[in-house]
């Protein structure tokens, strides 16, 4: 039995997410048809976690296991001719039999885009949040410096109570400017659900003057998920990398 | 009666073109349906020119006549209130009674995004033309130079053999690298039906070499159509800017 790794980009944007859902159109669903339909046999696909309905990406990394001894090449070749130009394949590889998309994961790093102008985009509408408002940077940036290293982030979530571990490591958290967008860069040992979206509310409060970026240590400790800001659309998010 | 001037930013590509086509959405049919209800009476939008099928606009301007004396302000966010998120009015603006979009215009800009890469991107599967195999930059850039200036088009455009002036002149007509993508850039007094995309289909059969850039000359002294390269998709053409 081989392990071939996959490394995805697609738009999220009509998609109800990564993960397969009855009825409903999925990037794995997606890709468990066409490679089922390439290798003649049912292929699991195991991703390296699951992207929200909208979200993008353009390094999501998965596995699947396969008998057939079809080069990585053609199987590159044969889904990227049979997926929705919406979603490419941009490497095929043969990964270690132990290979596992998820549990060897080390890391991630997401980019949230934003279009910080008075008047939408209509080239931006679905890679970017627009922000009206002019954001004040210089907090955002203190409350960056706050967010990066080892915290419990599960005030800064929608993780439930009863989910035994919440701390995770931001390795990097920066924000830059990139032409007309403000990019929100995390990078981590590994994200709880929504935590980008929920942190990227909280860093437009803060640009906003509506939260304190001093207040961000507290968030954090109080494991109160009022005190945050809400989450924001899936539509300026990319899963860019996942480290191993 | 006020002559009004707009600027407008749209995302062609669900749409059918600019110009108003009985049982098909349009920009032009769009943007009249919604003045004529802002403005309470019915209004007729000039454009400075068509943009066919899927073609985008950066800076496309029109103008329209009302009596009313709503501020070009409220104009602007009415308008932007109820257009569909893939047009954006820029800008609306009082204009001398006598201007007209399309006769007062001086001249186009026009960019084409190509995207040279060996796999698609779903990014910019709508915003520029997949061209797999290398271009060589050298001949198209030489291919260039024969076009700008003043020259008979016809035989880079679907001009019928009855138009009496297929004359244009090219003040700018340029190729760029902008991030992962090839912009051609044409700057000129006017063109003719699918003159840009028709020179585009030629500068990639240039880079492909299997046109060589010296024919540029011949092929538009001679009028003949069959010279040329096709015409290339609406997908990756912007109407950056009309100049007056």
């Amino acid at each position: 039995m081989r392990t071939v790794k996959l490394t995805i980009e697609y738009d999220g944007t009509i998609y109800h997410g990564w993960q397969v859902q009855p009825g409903l159109t999925t990037i794995q669903g997606l890709l468990q048809d066409q490679l089922s339909r390439i290798l003649g046999h049912r292929v699991h696909v195991y991703g390296s976690g699951r992207t929200d309905a909208g979200v993008h990406a353009k390094g999501q990394v998965a596995h699947f296991h396969t008998p057939k001894s079809l080069p990585p090449e053609v199987i590159c070749h044969a889904l990227n001719g049979s997926l929705p130009c919406d979603i490419t394949i941009r490497r095929v590889e043969e990964a270690p039999p132990s290979f596992h998309a998820q549990y060897d994961a080390k890391g991630k790093e997401y980019h949230y885009y934003l279009f910080n102008q008075p008047i939408r985009c209509p080239f931006s509408r679905n890679y970017a949040l627009l922000v009206r408002t002019p954001l004040d940077l210089d907090p955002m940036q203190e409350a960056l410096t706050h967010l990066k290293g080892t915290h419990d982030f599960f005030s800064l979530s929608v993780a439930s109570e009863d989910m035994k571990n919440t701390i995770r490591t931001l390795r990097k958290a920066e924000l830059i400017q990139k032409d007309n967008f403000l990019v929100i860069i995390l990078e981590g040992n590994g994200f709880l659900h929504k935590m980008v979206r929920r942190i990227v509310g909280t860093l437009i409060g803060v640009g906003r003057h509506k939260i304190p970026s001093s207040i961000i240590p507290e968030i954090l400790q109080n494991r109160d998920k009022s005190l945050g800001g809400l989450s924001v659309p899936p539509n300026g998010l990319f899963l860019m990398s996942v480290k191993y």
